[in-house]
């Protein structure tokens, strides 16, 4: 309950500043590893009134587990996916004004590459600016169990990437916890913006 | 009641991302189909401190029904038009900054034609992002009754829209209900803040 | 004491817009006319924090009335100056980044032109679209008593204008009540911006 | 603790406008001059949740006086610095897309030239719009106290400067209290966004 808690406070953190409008979006967290069980935001619900009580519990083949009303959202697998991929306790991912932007102003080069910039500091493992992150950029797709296994190819060609882009779309990250999840979120968001408002 | 709280709290969160500046724009929910009944915000208040008991009731002919010491929006009779043509149960009209330039920058092409995004899911109805949707602009006009049957006649030209622009004026969308109707919102006022911020 | 409060709310809200920032900008209402009594923000408040009891009250010319250790703002004088050639009931100054930005883009033209937009009709008297509004531009100084009369003379020659701008410095409104004043700098405020991003 | 509670008050307020998203930046307070003792705000905290009793006090060494968990920003040597050279009170550091924007459009310049704003009043000391800020930009580096070193001499090299940059990496600026710190963030802050908006 208390993931749930945390999930419904980062959910509306987010939709006020316009990462999570009508209804866009979704947030995980881990609750169980063996078997998997994961804290999913509904699907069709208004991120800034999301309530701990709507968070619904999945497994990992992205069925309700227990008795609840709500819909898991379409994008469950990906979560799945990642969760597995990267051994993440949340993953978050937010449709942006500006990573909408460049996920289709890179989509040609396949990625975003974000260089030199303090803030990467934050990214768990980095330690300097002298940093180069590579954000892939998928292409968006509405076939989520396909889109599930272009996810886990491209994380796996970029082992060291601490999200991606759906062209299109919006953003991909996550984190050991939600709190690393989130921070990810907000420093690729910043980053993305400072990059995006550079024009370069 | 309720209704009239519901539409206060969302011309207060609206409000607060400057959508509704300076008394700007206006909101409406149907309270009863037959004979129609509206709930509808007054003229000339600030959204920002809209309260549930300034929501005005009224009829068919934009007329106040019970006392009722406000004055309704002169475009009310555009609201009334557009329950009639989509069997709307809420319709929402914002003034934001991109709306606004975006109204005028493609007057020229008669409207803004918005496609690929994943956001455009949120749109009831839609279920790709392999989507167009065409955002009518209509010219402004002050003559309100004049103005209803040149909406009525466009909504029947563009039985998909779910939304349509006053030029140098703003945003109309609708919904089902007042929760869909802000979610379309939300949902157009991003993808044409993203389409402004693109310079295409 | 009512007017105090009203000019502290107007005051928090103006400032969580970043129109305010720094101790910037001032806001007055008038208390009585005849001697004109003028509730006025003290000089170098945070005008996020600012309470109604640090609302000083200052005569025509610009003095304390009563035992106040608050100092009245250098630009008391613009505010009393606006009072008296518009019969005003409340003046507001803001420095938003907007504003700033065209108070100096179209110095050279000596105002701005804003014209066709539905938002103008939020101004006091304009009843259609179909409106030009000139916002006269005005040289910046630090000789308060000199720019009183620059400014006196400007509102004479621009009888209709509904606030000015002081080049690289910020936007005067005022109205009958502090309504109506707020209400005008929101109009004025979004129209500068909406006319600044589109590079017009 | 008056100071500690400050300075989360700061914190939650500038994390709202994106300036410390991902627990970039940091704050400092003096408690104590001799010995030194400053208030300093954790290493990796989410500066929106900051609390009064996660802040730290360190001495000038930037080791941790007392027994608290928490571990001192990598960057308080920097503040030692900057409250030594400049006998502050306090010192804030920002994360914004503008001056992250700023910092490195004009490095080749090797530092950012703000002139003829009114808002420059509002920094200690300037009495006029007429004033000539020269705001250096230092090239960016984690060798701390090689950094520190570099940022005592700029210091002295521009005795009038109200704050510098760090290159693709943030702002600092500083006050005799924490207030006057706060209102030299929030200008500099408002004055290299209007400069990056009007692209010259």
């Amino acid at each position: 309950m208390e993931i749930a808690v945390g999930l419904a406070a980062v959910a509306k953190g987010f939709y006020g500043r316009g990462w999570l409008w009508g209804t866009s979006g979704n947030l995980s967290a881990v609750v169980q590893r063996e078997p998997l069980r994961l804290a999913m935001s509904p699907s069709g619900v208004d991120k800034g009134e999301l309530t701990a009580p709507q968070v619904l519990e999945i497994d990992d083949h992205a069925r309700i587990v227990g008795a609840h009303k709500g819909k898991p959202s379409d994008e469950s697998l990906l979560h799945i996916r990642i969760v597995k991929e990267r051994s993440a306790g949340a993953v978050l991912h937010t449709h942006s004004i500006w990573n909408t932007i460049l996920s289709d102003r890179y989509a040609a080069d396949g990625g975003v590459k974000i260089e030199g910039y303090e803030m990467l500091k934050g990214l768990q493992g980095v330690r300097t600016h002298e940093h180069t992150e590579w954000l892939p950029i998928i292409e968006n797709s509405q076939d989520m169990p396909a889109l599930a296994e272009t996810i886990g190819k491209t994380l796996n060609e970029h082992k060291d990437a601490h999200g991606f882009l759906l062209r299109s779309h919006g953003l991909y990250s996550w984190g050991e916890t939600l709190a690393q999840a989130k921070r990810h979120i907000e420093i690729l968001e910043f980053l993305l913006e400072a990059k995006g408002r550079t024009g370069v």
